[in-house]
């Protein structure tokens, strides 16, 4: 690509060129998928034995029957895998069902309607705000729309949110209920917050209105892509040693470790929290899957077997990522067209383009056949004010398909940036 | 027992008697359960070899990998298998996880929230009642008080609710937006709606609030203790011929079929309710656990497969019920303190009490280490009026410790409602 200072003339040539190598990608009709963060095939071909592994024995270790009624809060061995899995005692857990944002979704429903102590409902003093770090994670996003909680977007830093933001927002805005978090491999940036970040989030508490939560999605807890992941701290421990406890609320769930639709979702919280939660879920519900959570916890034992199995995941991933962070470098590198970021783990990588340039990027790529997250998905109401952010999910396609969808995206990504600044220069 | 009649010294005596045979009965330190409607391990066994029937084969017919994310309203041959189950088509149900209760629950809690057909909120106008066939379901009435809806009681008859009384109730109540009903084998009683009832049921719709909706737990369908079921009507069909499809929510699942705590549920409604439904559905779960989907469906195939597994279960199931019904008939028979239902299928037996006797023999039985669900749990708020109701669940408890409950329980019933008397003579 010609630089921001070349002719019109040579922009012009290289906008051609790439138009016709796009020609010649639309030709292939392509039906390409970028679109969600889903394991591929071979991923779960890794525990193509969870089906069966049972062997007959349904019994749990306390000698509860897995197959009949009961147990809403889980079984041992599935609570005890989810503490180990969040970092937190066993009793703290409930193992629940396959969906951690079902847990999420009740969770944020329940404490509008009644509380999140089941005391005091969010709802009860009119409209209520939730923290969203962008970009983020647009299912948060939809539960948020889904009860009318307004968001309030606060910058993401390479760190995790921007704490300065939001302990300012927090003091100032007193109807903020709500902070969504993503930990580490965040979703879609990829970054992992830092400890102070960590340390400050456990703090909240200690300023924001009594029935703040942050609700601490750590859903990427062990997808390294490499053996040297970043150090996450634990926001559990950091909350209780302030007496925060309350504040925080954990969940995670095995759908990218085992199956995506047929794993085991856990929410861990102080008693204050999951005493009321787990009374309205025993309303809603007989009990969940004990079975499932038996396979899981007989499969994995614990976070050591968890830890072996990821490393298997890496091995398929990882090449993935590489190919996606070489195309961009390559194709992209030092032409002023768009930045990118480079996560040591997780689903996701996001690139930001020339302010401006994303929807146009994403509609493109759909034209030659690439599906992409939809341009703004990423930020509350689908709104990036600078309309810069696409997601990128490099997991699911077989790598030709990916190499391939890469090589669209770069095209269009340039094309895009050269168009505009083409009619910028008019 | 002694006869009305009686005098009240051989009343006495007869008490001493009941009194002597439960000292002996209470010194062997019993631990019996006759609580919940649950399957016996027995039952449970029939299918073991459910875990491990995909065979690492986990393609649903439509090429979509049951192990991945999506399909928030299931796999196609899950909601085929549910549609047969509920004599609907199948591209009306939604299947779901293991709990067709949480469906209930969501139903119901998101009509009054958002509307059952999603736009009209049942609480928009203020508190609002749902009729209540009793004796009922206790989890159905915990639904309810949960999300604030008044419940209103109407008598059942031995072939249905009191149909004069719930139109005569809807006529004039208009706060009424819901009404349960469990049309083969109610819960507690037994009893199957008769087709006039059904018809009667399918009409309601005409003449309610637009937003008033049956729920329609059809939760025992196949639960046949014999070959000669009682008909049932279709309601969905008799409905949708009047242009009442939007009154009937149906819910079925195969938590008594395959594993109490790992089956799979299903809910079907007209495409006013199921869309609103389903959009719901998706904004909090990326999808069901399709994996237990399929294999139910290749386990079972068709509504043929579930039969001839249902009759395997009757099996078990029926020298059970006949258990029950033997002892009551041969130490209780026509002695003036109780009457009680003799269902075709399902998992209950109501029995009656002379009024003011139902705590007082659950109590007895819980003191002498049998445990039977709570007096008054089959009725709104836990109360009977007349405090007669006891129901019995005879599946769960191996054959030797069900007969052991029943010689706690007739004694029981019997000494309680002599003890009454003598009162009543003083």
């Amino acid at each position: 690509m010609p630089s921001q200072h070349a002719s019109p003339e040579s922009v012009r040539e290289r906008a051609r060129e790439l138009e016709s190598t796009l020609e010649r990608l639309r030709a292939r009709a392509l039906m390409l998928d970028l679109t969600r963060g889903k394991p591929s095939s071979a991923q779960l071909d890794l525990i193509t034995d969870l089906d069966g592994c049972l062997g007959g024995d349904y019994r749990c270790e306390d000698g509860t029957d897995s197959r009949n009624y009961g147990a809403p809060e889980g079984i041992p061995e599935a609570r005890r895998l989810g503490g180990e899995l969040l970092g937190v005692p066993a009793d703290t857990v409930i193992a629940a069902g396959n969906s951690s944002l079902e847990l999420m979704y009740l969770f944020a429903l329940w404490a509008m309607r009644f509380g999140p102590d089941g005391r005091t409902p969010w709802e009860s003093d009119g409209p209520v705000e939730c923290l969203c770090p962008v970009p983020g994670y647009d299912r948060h996003f939809a539960i948020c729309e889904e009860l009318a909680i307004e968001m309030v977007p606060v910058p993401m830093t390479g760190r995790g949110p921007d704490m300065d933001a939001v302990e300012a927002l927090i003091a100032s805005h007193r109807k903020i209920r709500a902070m969504w978090c993503v930990p580490k491999y965040s979703n879609p940036t990829g970054e992992t917050y830092d400890e102070e970040t960590v340390r400050r989030i456990a703090t909240l508490g200690s300023n924001a209105h009594p029935a703040f939560r942050v609700l601490w999605d750590n859903a990427y807890s062990v997808h390294d892509l490499d053996d040297h992941p970043p150090a996450s701290a634990n926001v559990f421990a950091l909350a209780r040693a302030q007496g925060n406890e309350d504040t925080i609320v954990g969940f995670a769930s095995t759908s990218k470790i085992s199956l995506a639709g047929g794993g085991v979702a856990f929410l861990t919280a102080s008693d204050t929290n999951r005493n009321p939660f787990l009374g309205r879920l025993a309303n809603m519900t007989i009990g969940p899957d004990k079975v499932n959570q038996l396979r899981h916890a007989r499969y994995f034992r614990d976070l050591r077997g968890i830890r072996a199995h990821m490393m298997k995941h890496a091995a398929l991933v990882r090449p993935k990522f590489e190919l996606v962070l070489d195309r961009l470098q390559s194709s992209l590198g030092g032409k002023d067209c768009g930045t990118w970021t480079v996560p040591k783990g997780g689903y996701f990588i996001s690139f930001y383009g020339e302010p401006g340039t994303a929807r146009r990027i994403v509609r493109l790529c759909a034209d030659c056949g690439v599906r992409l997250t939809e341009a703004g998905a990423a930020f509350p109401y689908g709104r990036d004010p600078e309309d810069r952010h696409i997601r990128l999910a490099p997991t699911f396609p077989p790598t030709d398909e990916l190499e391939t969808a890469l090589e669209v995206f770069v095209t269009c990504a340039e094309l895009v940036t050269l168009r505009q600044r083409l009619r910028a220069n008019d």
